[in-house]
């Protein structure tokens, strides 16, 4: 007989730990909250959130409402030739916000940290630590913090103005297209010499 | 002797005409608002209009009570060597914003355009309109706009990272850092080969 229905409870501790997480993400950050401070907060056990939403990677992705989580698609874009990271990279980026799926959070997210600054802060720290960790694999620079905020600020353009302002003609480019013109700049960011 | 105070009257029909403007703008876009229709709603002579705020242009930076208006820097950073023409954009733009004065209206202006569909079309129509124009004369490429496009993306990504998100170490890089890792990318966008 397939499961109907939710134990009583479960969902009002999953709202709890949900609600807990984005008053501590909001008020200490994303680097200073912890797990157990979230569990606390909510009056559950710390090993509930992890039951219910893994790392605290999943759980920032969890109170954010994003479709997918930028830390665990980077690998796969990360893999492979280093000469193709950029493009693999915007193409991950494309796959997953291209959607109509991908959007709503999106712009969600775009206006909570452009609007407030305690969202902003916590997108500030997500890429701080868990993009640039991530990154970190990839680029051996002294200066990969500037390297990733430089790469970080041509998808976030991207993402303002082909969903959001939604300028044409890039807001309708194929993906192959965006691409072929963004890719080499997020490789150069990356990898490439940035005196030129 | 020095002029004091304001003849009565002025500073309300100036007031009228930018909540005229305002609402005209976001109503009907900034490409089909007319100054003789901003003058009707606020009730004076179209050359009024023309006499406060001088051009259309020059009205909708007022609206948006943007510190510079864009369409009159750029020439400066269009004139001179073509190869050097995604830095001088570069310097430009961080001229113009680096300023405390510049901040407070451009953090307006993010929010604004993320927040809502009207302001959001009026940015784009600015950007179509008044900028991909002045811009038509250095790139005479069949894929200007998508060029135009691209640029306006890496510099709304500068603007939101180093600004609103404040993503170090971009947020406080040098001008000359920013300008000798984003202007090759404006150059490449504008002028290079998308296709590589």
């Amino acid at each position: 007989m397939a499961r109907t229905g939710r134990r009583p409870g479960n969902s009002g501790a999953r709202e709890a730990i949900l609600a807990s997480a984005q008053e501590l993400f909001s008020s200490v950050g994303f680097q200073r909250a912890t797990i157990r401070e979230v569990a606390r907060e909510a009056g559950v056990d710390p090993a509930l959130v992890h039951h219910y939403f893994g790392t605290k990677d999943d759980l920032f992705v969890a109170v954010l409402d994003l479709p997918a989580n930028p830390g665990e698609l980077l690998p796969g874009a990360l893999a492979g030739d280093p000469d193709g990271l950029g493009e693999r990279i915007v193409w991950t980026f494309l796959k997953a916000w291209d959607g109509q799926a991908g959007q709503r959070p999106l712009l969600a997210l775009v206006r909570s940290a452009t609007s407030n600054e305690s969202a902003a802060r916590m997108v500030r720290e997500f890429v701080e630590h868990t993009i640039r960790a991530r990154l970190a694999t990839v680029i051996d620079a002294d200066d990969a913090p500037l390297r990733t905020a430089l790469a970080a600020s041509q998808m976030a353009g991207l993402a303002i103005t082909r969903y959001v302002l939604r300028l044409e003609p890039l807001a309708s480019a194929p993906p192959a297209t965006v691409v072929a013109a963004i890719g080499p700049t997020i490789q150069r960011y990356l990898r490439g010499d940035l005196d030129a």
